[in-house]
């Protein structure tokens, strides 16, 4: 019943943590597989809660980046006052930072039992010291947002189909990571043995909707940059492409809800030259001359357009080199990730 | 009574979308001032809508980035059906985008309230061929979020405070933009006269605790990459930097939250030398041979990391040249962002 080397599973942190092929288990204090009430069971398992896929993270270091299996340990909390007394509290794993991560198939339907079940292991973390405690929600237990709130948890981020909530214990400042901030986008330059490139109008109903652009737009979650360029170019203009270099990036604040975008601007080698636009979003695409897409007005006025239209040719000009996308390896997962830097001399 | 130009607030859009500095009104149809039943108004405001700050974005156009003022008409949908039978709408927002933005301040308290609103408004947005609500609602207001969800509504994105629903109308396939995806973090490589380098060891409870590693952190929301990695490395190890260039940058997927990551390595030059850890995460920092550095068996097994070191030699023995930022405008509100490349020869 008790497996031998029980895990469980490892939260990401925000400092350069690394992350850990085999973590370790942290066990509840005071729990033992004796003694527990009726309705209280221990057993190693490993399951795929939706959406809870969780990769670790060495945040942001230096190498080391992995994905780890999800198996843990359920821990029902022991009763902790008396063998014969029964609470009831929220099933959760240990995380490795003295954080409790509740499981969300484990909450009850009802407001009401959810709010006491809460309380409950809310008390019971507090008395072990736990720090950062995490509450995923799906769609369908909306019923019981309100009550976490009640509780003191605040929301920390959401996508379609779920919602995060988080509750910090402590007095000292949270040090729980922050949701994410940035998107992520591409502009494609792509130009032809002519010297053309390849540009694309808008549908849209502001005022640059007259004016020939690169195509634009952003990756898809858990896309490759490189993949992201290729496939935007593609479903904007038809033109299939291949990935040479990125030759720059913008960064710009406060962009969307608050949130920022990165901007990598890949040079791609045109594979295909015929022209069929996605009219849903696109008015026209055509190869332009250069001088008529930076005589556009729109360019002219612009700093920050211009200047990336001039790294581009310079780069097909061979007077400049940037990040070519090398894929490699970590050491704790075999896992690989791109790194984007020039080749070394 | 009326406003001679009555604007709406631009939302922005995926694919691109320019941004407007005076977005053009949107009349709701069948709408004038006239006619409206009682409990029905119509007025030209400005108003700061907490969190609701919006910067309007060209998504990852390459150019036109800026940040319009909340302004707007706040539209109470007009009766429809006769001017003598008053039906409760929700105030909201016509977006440029065939959507409609609902105000937060004016959600009734009421879930039972809110129902019938929201209902009622949807309804009608359905009639007026309407594409996409978007319904941000604050902690306090988590009680209606129960309904929003029965509604139809799904979660889009959250952070501390606040939450943001979205409700895809027609039967085409959704093209509301998708949530921030990615952290942003940075890892310094600063290397003193003596070619040693700045390291830590990380307090973790992970198999990497006993590494020396460069420092790295994630930058806050709306910060420049160059003053996160300034920030940073002054944080954890007390040694003041300033930003030389940016060599490379890794690009991570599912590391948390199932998201992504992009890691930046930034070449940063030492101010000061007197090492003063923050010891809240930090277990020691030094300045390190390079030999002692890359000789620990983690970064013999490590490509990722290997790498990395090897292009910051390569760049301080002036091999190897990186990004430099350089601050840039747009036309359009003359805003500055960062725009991350070599030098022009």
């Amino acid at each position: 019943m008790v497996a031998a080397q029980p895990q469980v599973w490892l939260w990401p942190r925000l400092h350069g943590q690394c992350c850990r092929k085999v973590p370790s288990v942290a066990w509840t204090k005071n729990f033992t597989p004796h003694g527990l009430s009726r309705g209280v069971s221990w057993e190693p398992f490993s399951t795929n809660l939706p959406g809870l896929k969780i990769g670790s993270s060495p945040g942001p270091s230096s190498g080391g980046n992995c994905v780890l299996k999800k198996e843990g340990i359920r821990v029902v909390s022991p009763n902790t006052a008396s063998p014969n007394l029964t609470l009831d509290f929220l099933d959760a794993w240990d995380d490795e930072y003295d954080g409790v991560i509740i499981d969300p198939e484990s909450l009850p339907s009802s407001a009401n039992a959810f709010a006491s079940a809460l309380r409950a292991s809310l008390t019971n973390w507090k008395l072990k010291g736990k720090k950062g405690i995490w509450l995923k929600m799906l769609k369908e237990q909306a019923d019981l947002v309100p009550t976490a709130i009640q509780e003191g948890f605040d929301y920390h981020h959401a996508e379609p189909g779920f919602i995060m909530l988080t509750y910090w214990i402590p007095v000292e400042p949270c040090t729980l990571p922050s949701s994410p901030s940035h998107q992520i986008g591409i502009a494609g330059f792509v130009i032809n043995d002519k010297r053309e490139i390849l540009v694309v109008k808008e549908k849209c109903p502001c005022s640059c909707a007259g004016v020939w652009k690169l195509p634009t737009g952003y990756i898809d979650k858990s896309e490759e940059i490189f993949c992201g360029a290729i496939r935007e170019v593609k479903e904007e203009t038809g033109v299939d492409t291949a990935f040479l270099e990125m030759v720059a990036f913008r960064h710009a604040q406060l962009v969307a809800f608050e949130k920022s975008d990165l901007m990598f601007v890949c040079m791609l080698k045109p594979l295909s030259f015929e022209i069929k636009i996605d009219e849903k979003e696109i008015q026209d695409a055509k190869w332009i001359a250069l001088d008529e897409l930076v005589g556009q007005p729109f360019y002219v006025e612009d700093q920050m357009s211009k200047r990336i239209i001039e790294i581009c040719m310079a780069t097909y000009d061979s007077h400049y080199d940037g990040f070519i996308a090398h894929e490699l390896t970590s050491k704790f997962d075999g896992n690989l990730s791109y790194l984007y830097y020039k080749d070394l001399k």
